[in-house]
Parts: C-alpha cells; sequence; structure tokens
C-alpha cells in the first residue's frame, strides 16, 4: 500500500476508498498507532489548539463561555490551552507561555496592551477579543453592547422616577465594567438626578461593602442601585433586605447586567440585561477559525445587543 | 559561543554565568527567537501540556477547581488543554483527541471505564481522579470524603430529632452524587425514621421540581432535605419559602454539600460541608507531576476530610 493511501485515511475529508480504509484502519490498530497531531503540526503549521486567555474566571458568567467555546471549537476538532488570570494585568505571564506553544489563535477575555496586540501580529497569531473592543485598528472582537445595556436599565428606572442612584463598578482594570460603568454614567449625567459612584469588584462580598458605605453617607437616600454585573447586584440585594430592611423594589430598585443563573432564583429575580453568551461564543469561534484559514481577511467587530429581562427586583416597562 | 551555553540559557535550572545569559538574551531579542516547546516536545517527550477533563462544567463548583489546577499547574510551568463533557459519557470523545496529543498527563473529573484507565496505561500517560475513587487496582485519586461528609450532617440532624428525610440526589452519571446519596441513604437506614428519595441533576431548576414532587405526595410530611450539592439546596430553600411558605429551618432543614460562594448568601447561609478545593488540588498536581517525572512511583488514594459550615438552613450543634 502506498504511504499516500495511509496519510488520506487519516486526514478529514480526503478521498480513499471504502476497502483500503478498512485494511488501513485494521493494521493501525495492530501496530496501536495514533495520529501524533503534536508532529503534524510541526509539518502543516497547525496544531489545532486555540489559546483561551481569561481573566475573572470565578466570574459566575465565565462557566458558560468556557463550555459553550469547549463545545464550538470542539466540533471543528480544535482544542483549548487554557490561561486563567487572577488578575488582568497577568496577560504577559500568559503570553511568554502562548509564544512557546505553536497555537493557531488566541481568544482573549482580558485586556491587552497595544505593544501584546501588535506582539501577536508580528507572529502571525490571529486575535479575537471576547468582551471588549478596541479602537485601535486592525483588532477583531465579538461584544455585548455594554453601554446600550445600560441605557435601557436606565431609561426604564427614569421612567419609574427613581431620583438618587448608586452606580457600582467592578474592578478598576476591567475593560467590561469600565464600558457599563461609562454607559450608566453617561446617561445619567444628562439628566437632573443625583448620583453617588462606588467601586467594588464583582464579588456579592464587595457589594455588601459598597452597600454599607452608602447607607452610612448622611444626606443621600438612594432609590436605585446600578450594578456592574449580577453578583454584586445579588450582594445589594441581600444587605439591603437583610441589613436594612429595605423593600426592594419599592424602597429601592437594584439591576444587574449578565443574566447568569442566579439571577433568575426566587430570592432575587432580577432585572438585569442578558448577554446573548452562545451567539457571541458562535461568532468569535468563526471569526477566529476563518482567520487562521485565510490570514487576508480584515479585521472585524461584531456587537450583540443585550436583551433585557424583566423582573422585580425593579419594576421596568417592558 | 557554544550551542550548548546557548540552550542552557533557555533551560530552566541549568547552570550558566550572568554575563554569558546576557549575551545569549540580547541575540535571541534581536533575532526574534522564542523557544519552540512543541518541537522541544517531540525531543525530550515532555510537552508540558496536562489534559484536564472535567464534566458538569457549569456546577459552580469547577470555576474554582479549573482556577485552582490553572494556578498551581501555572506555577509548575505546566499548561491545562482543557476538555469540558456536557455528559459524563463523552469521556471517550475526549480520550480520542488526547491521544493525539503528547500530553503528559491527565487529570480527570469525570468517570472512566476499566477500559478508559487501561488505554491510558497502555500508552504510559499518567492519570489522577479528581473527586472520585476506584476500587481498581493502579489508579491514583484525589476525593473528598463525600460518605463522611454526609454522615457528619446526618448525625447532626438526627441529634435535633429530625425523623422524616428526603434525600436528593444529582445526575445519575455522576461519580459523586452517587457517593454522596449512597452515604446518606446508608446512615439513615441504621435508624427508624421515614426516607423519600428523589433524582434531580445539580441544577436549581430540578430542585424546585424535586421539592414539587416531594410536597404533592400524600402522608408524608418531611422536615429535613439533605441535597447532593449546594445549588440543589439553593433550590430546595427558595422553593419551600416562596410557594409553600415553609420556615426553614423551623418547619424543614435544608443542607448542601460543596460549600460555593452562594451558600454564604445572607439569603440561604446553607449549613453544607466545604470541599478542601485548594488542598486537593495541589494533591492532584503533585501527585501527577511527580508520576510525570517517574513512572514507577506506585498508585495513591488521597481522601480529605470536607469541613462541616454550620449555616441557619439547619440548626446543627458543632
Amino acid at each position: 500500500m502506498s504511504q499516500s493511501a495511509v496519510s488520506r485515511c487519516f486526514k478529514p475529508g480526503a478521498s480513499i476508498s471504502a476497502k483500503t480504509r478498512a485494511k488501513v484502519e485494521k493494521a493501525a490498530r495492530q501496530l496501536g498507532y495514533q495520529p501524533n497531531a503534536i508532529a503534524r503540526g510541526l509539518i502543516t503549521r497547525r496544531s489545532n489548539i486555540v489559546a483561551v486567555i481569561i481573566s475573572e474566571p470565578t466570574n459566575l458568567n465565565y462557566p458558560e463561555v468556557l463550555s459553550q467555546l469547549n463545545r464550538r471549537l470542539g466540533e471543528r476538532q480544535v482544542h483549548i490551552l487554557l490561561f486563567t488570570l487572577s488578575r488582568e494585568r497577568d496577560v504577559n505571564l500568559a503570553l511568554d507561555q502562548v509564544w512557546q506553544y505553536q497555537v493557531d489563535g488566541i481568544i482573549a477575555a482580558a485586556q491587552f496592551t497595544a505593544e501584546q496586540i501588535a506582539a501577536c501580529e508580528d507572529r502571525g497569531i490571529p486575535l479575537v477579543f471576547y468582551n471588549r473592543v478596541y479602537t485601535q485598528q486592525g483588532v477583531s472582537a465579538v461584544c455585548c453592547d455594554h453601554a446600550d445595556g445600560e441605557r435601557q436599565l436606565i431609561e426604564g428606572l427614569l421612567s419609574n422616577k427613581r431620583k438618587n442612584f448608586v452606580v457600582m463598578s467592578g474592578p478598576a482594570d476591567s475593560a467590561v465594567s469600565t464600558a457599563r460603568t461609562k454607559g450608566a454614567v453617561t446617561r445619567l449625567k444628562q439628566e437632573k438626578v443625583n448620583l453617588m459612584q462606588v467601586a467594588g469588584d464583582y464579588s456579592y462580598e464587595s457589594a455588601v461593602e459598597c452597600v454599607h458605605e452608602v447607607m452610612s453617607t448622611k444626606k443621600f437616600s438612594p432609590d436605585a442601585f446600578v450594578c456592574a454585573n449580577d453578583t454584586m447586584a445579588i450582594g445589594c440585594i441581600d444587605t439591603l433586605r437583610h441589613d436594612y430592611g429595605v423593600a426592594v423594589p419599592k424602597d429601592i430598585a437594584v439591576v444587574g447586567f449578565d443574566g447568569v443563573g442566579a439571577a433568575a432564583w426566587l430570592s432575587y429575580d432580577l432585572t438585569t440585561v442578558v448577554q446573548p453568551v452562545q451567539r457571541m461564543v458562535e461568532a468569535a469561534v468563526n471569526m477566529l477559525l476563518e482567520r487562521v484559514e485565510d490570514d487576508s481577511i480584515p479585521a472585524e467587530t461584531r456587537l450583540f445587543a443585550g436583551q433585557l429581562r424583566l423582573g422585580s427586583s425593579a419594576q421596568l416597562e417592558a
């Protein structure tokens, strides 16, 4: 049998007769042969590995993103080399390692500097950002429209005659939090309302502290909390109810962002903006793999609208 | 400069003078040279990649496990090739892919058949199971002592004179759920108490349905729910309170298992068993990498006791 016939047998989509295939597969089983993806990668320059760099891995939204990424990439026989960062600024540590593996591309849910983006380009490694947009030219990204989501929430709260707003942001180095906070604050500054800003770190515990800070502020009685994610909105509701006997939403309305599973739990029933995770991940995977096949495809940014979830933590009109 | 000096410069721990190192590094920067881990792996037979196979990725406990695994392996310059399974029985699909990459070892939080374990052994790939124990010889594992954890919870509930128990299990193909359910049922059958068993799938929504099933059962008034994980315990508390006006724990006590973040949320304050995730992950990583270095080390099982968290969802004595 020719070397080429054997090779075609292990190459997806290659033409080979059923009889030849059966013969080759039988011999391979007897010899314990397995195609070596690593060695093949050195020849084809394709490893079928994509680096996924994620900050904030314990944020409740990421398990779903990761699981969807694994499913979508897996369907294309592509695998995930995972890097989770405890802080967004650890990107350099991850990239030092990424260069050493022959990854086909990078999906990044973390903030890169211009130098880091240029380094990927220099090495010819396609890069797609997940949930952050760059004004810089030539960068591909898939993003939920954070500012528009916040605008929808704020419009609803304003229609409800809320006047004293607290905007609770996430970690200072999170681009997602910055986009959401900016969206909310920009819209609120167009109105005659009172605004207090506090900073958490996306965690439940940080929201508890923020609420204590707000409630101990003299001459300010909040009637709406706008939180940069659902976990903080949940911490906010619990603290207002349990520590201050506040009725949510009657006295104070609380809104979040993400649409995590816990948002639908009966104790919270959050009004929030649901990110279309499935569609966003599908888009990110398609965009990346297209560019792995053909590096001449120009950069593209896809912005997905979030969907308003009308829960009972703020009684907004549809 | 000799080839050996250059090589030593990129080999962690190798002896080389500071002056030579500076010279080599400068030249490498000018040439844009980067060590190629993939090519090196073909020579050293070490890829510094470990496959992590996880089922139930959206279980609230896994983000923490994954994040800890990434940290511990990252400290040793080892990276994660991730496989998340939507069902435990998809292990074969993952292994077909694992064989093609030259992984140094496998950490598996999923159920393997005897054939799948033998296949790893045949290929000389060390394997450490996370959170499941095999009676089969020669298999290494790190596990939380699920049965003992359940025993502690049940002892507490029995001291509180609870008489009518509901044991809520997770998915039928989850080894962790099976171990927990068996531990609880075995202990309860030693006592004169009533016992009803229901099956969820670890999700909040499945617990809601289980509670409806129990509460519509005639001639059975539960006073304790023993849930196979925290998420179901949370669904249980919410449904009992909101749909049946039940006081927890006065009328009905509810206990979970895992010690996830949400267990400490003010609305729930769960009585549960906290898995020592950090220690378990550290042990799994050390056990695996030891065996990558030296394949003659015999198999080992390390069983970690869970720690009782005394919350207000069941008022147990310490």
